[in-house]
């Protein structure tokens, strides 16, 4: 049973409205409603809803476990999301009867919110002070925390909304705590705070040369614009990205990094694509994915006799090595799979990959072969990601069933 | 049972003396005893016997099986020919009472000859007629493949002896046959006749840095000849190499070729070797050894979290290649071992070894520790070869046995 804790508001309004939603979901093990406001450090921030923030006491007898998702915006964190939720078998759905803007996605296990829900500043107010939204000073870190806190300690919390069309924040929405709570966005491991309280953290980590190879196709052939302001963009963004976003790697349980492929020299069409699974060592409740021979150093060409593919082929990579001082072990995809055997082959030479049943992963892949990168690295790493995650979440479910409750609370 | 065939003699001479030890020899499977000289189309073979050749018939239940080892002289095919007497159980000896300068080594199972017994021109002859021991004119192919024929028949022949000391032919030995003969020397694959006479087949190829930094190593340290003695005689040999003993590279079941390291830059000290087992695909009896995974190309480091190394390491490759125009398997080991635990980490992730148990090839190793190669890929291939020549002689005597007589003789 968890006690309630009142975190660090200032000003308590009597003018409280409860959106009906949030009411209903007032469940039997919930002992205590607070409403709060949280500390503005920033006075800048804005709104265009009532700064009221609900925390509710969960029973605390099954603490939500946090994932953070880092990554920039546009690469691939929302079907990473979807792939995730899949594993737990359910689908992601944004909140049912909530704001149409919201950018949560609710399944029965998951619920993934966006960090961006967290600007302290919205568009305008960015505009004014001549800040991205990758600046620390655009977000409020000390809301973040507390109500990732909050949720981790089984307490519902009313998040505020970034709409994403409009710009500006919305009338808050509440979340419950769930079973597995994912935080997505550019800065789930800048604030030390929230980085502890993630239980397992990850980076998607899109090279430049492929961030611009899709951003020229995308922003080029869909939206017409042209290479020169494409380049710009890119290029405004980067001190604020290399100051802010790029750093949490270090902190990263996992990182996927895309990068242009090595089978065809001198690629830049960003089509064929080289993923790097690069997994930190020593993380409690996460055992890497290996090739062959755990600790070693291989590189692997699957086709051959046995397995025949199409030009470039596939290549993979797996070896110890030191990324941002810490040691990790690296599996990478070179290349992609074109067809149903090349995937099924890959997945059975792949070891700890906290599957359930021979040719999961390959399952997961087909079922979702609509999404981007189903064909190559980057669907093969999230999945596996994905698997991993539930791994973690059920050894640290398992965990606390053997601890004693008193210990539990110690 | 086998008929007893008179082979292609012109001469049978009455004025026969039989060595006493051939005289014991003949035993109760034997059914006929032929003496006779073989047909010799070079008039120029000079010996200091007589020129008599005897073939017994034997009981044909057993046919030997023969194998033929190619390699430059002094390239430690003496070396290969202990280890693989050694896996079969008996030390290689030569034979009891007989010439002191025979190059014959006979063991339970094997025997093992050296086809420098059948060179036609001694020294003098080769000095007069300028050739070299390397050209098929100093050779007598027609005897080579009449005795190994015998030999394979059941038959036993007396067989010449060219003396390394005097550089002289000597008086023939009986040679009967064994389980399985050996032929081993310059051109065991050169004759079409005899190569069809082969089970299995080996070529050891010393790639000419690694002869002629050995050849400095021996020569000048040890000899104390020069450099540019030692570069002359290399050149010297090479036209007759390459037109003569080279070519068999393409007939051969496996190719053991020992090459400088890769891990040192520019290493030309020769004491780090990168060896590569050249298999042959589609040989009977024969299933190539293999890393990891049948048939795709792999590149192992196992020098890293579990296995620690000290430098350069240790790297193995494997992967299918296209070899003189035939399909074959690659196993490649380039580095040294140092350790006992090196060599058995690296048995225990290599498949298909036809070992008898676990750790059959580090015993064999550690058992001839002292031998040229134990701590390299030479040891490694030669032992390997042993046990796959070991699987390929179990193999056949299985598929006899299976066999019934009459289709035997079909």
């Amino acid at each position: 049973m968890a006690a309630c804790t009142v975190y660090s508001t200032q000003t308590l309004r009597t003018n409280i409205s409860i959106p009906t939603s949030s009411k209903t979901n007032v469940g039997l093990h919930q002992k205590q409603v607070l409403f709060f406001t949280t500390n503005q450090k920033n006075n800048s921030r804005r709104t265009n809803s009532n700064k009221r923030y609900l925390i509710t006491c969960g029973a605390g007898d099954s603490q939500t476990i946090v994932i953070g998702l880092a990554a920039d915006s546009g690469c691939g964190k929302s079907t990473f999301m979807r792939r995730l939720t899949s594993v737990f078998g359910g689908a992601a759905e944004p909140p049912k009867g909530g704001n149409p803007d919201s950018n949560t996605l609710i399944s029965d296990t998951t619920t993934v919110i966006c960090l961006d829900d967290y600007h302290s500043l919205d568009r305008t107010g960015r505009k004014e002070k001549g800040v991205t939204a990758l600046d620390p000073k655009a977000n409020d870190f000390d809301l973040m925390y507390e109500q990732v806190k909050a949720i981790k300690d089984g307490k519902s919390v009313q998040k505020p909304i970034y709409n994403h069309v409009t710009g500006l924040l919305d009338a808050p929405e509440l979340i419950k705590p769930p079973k597995i709570l994912v935080i997505e966005g550019l800065h789930p491991m800048y604030d030390s705070r929230v980085r502890e309280l993630l239980d397992f953290s990850i980076y998607l980590d899109i090279s430049n040369e492929v961030k611009f190879a899709w951003k020229i196709q995308r922003d080029m052939a869909e939206r017409g614009h042209s290479l020169e302001s494409i380049k710009a963009s890119i290029e405004a963004r980067k001190p604020d990205f290399e100051a802010y976003i790029d750093p949490q790697k270090q902190y990263a349980d996992a990182v996927i990094e895309v990068l242009p492929t090595q089978l065809i020299p001198d690629d830049n069409e960003g089509k064929i694509l080289r993923v790097r699974l690069i997994q930190k060592e020593g993380v409690k409740y996460f055992s890497p994915v290996y090739l062959f021979d755990e600790g070693s150093t291989i590189s692997w060409i699957p086709c051959g006799r046995k397995l025949t593919c199409s030009y470039p082929g596939i290549k993979f990579f797996y070896g110890p090595e030191t990324y941002k001082g810490n040691e990790v072990s690296v599996v990478e995809m070179d290349g992609q799979f074109d067809r149903l055997d090349e995937l099924i082959y890959v997945e059975s030479h792949l070891s700890n990959l906290s599957s359930k049943f021979y040719g999961e992963v390959t399952q997961q892949m087909l079922k979702h072969a609509d999404f981007p990168g189903s064909n190559n690295g980057t669907g093969l790493f999230q999945t596996i990601v994905g698997l991993k995650i539930r791994d973690l979440f059920e050894q640290i479910v398992a965990s606390r069933a053997e601890t004693p409750v008193g210990a539990a609370k110690a």
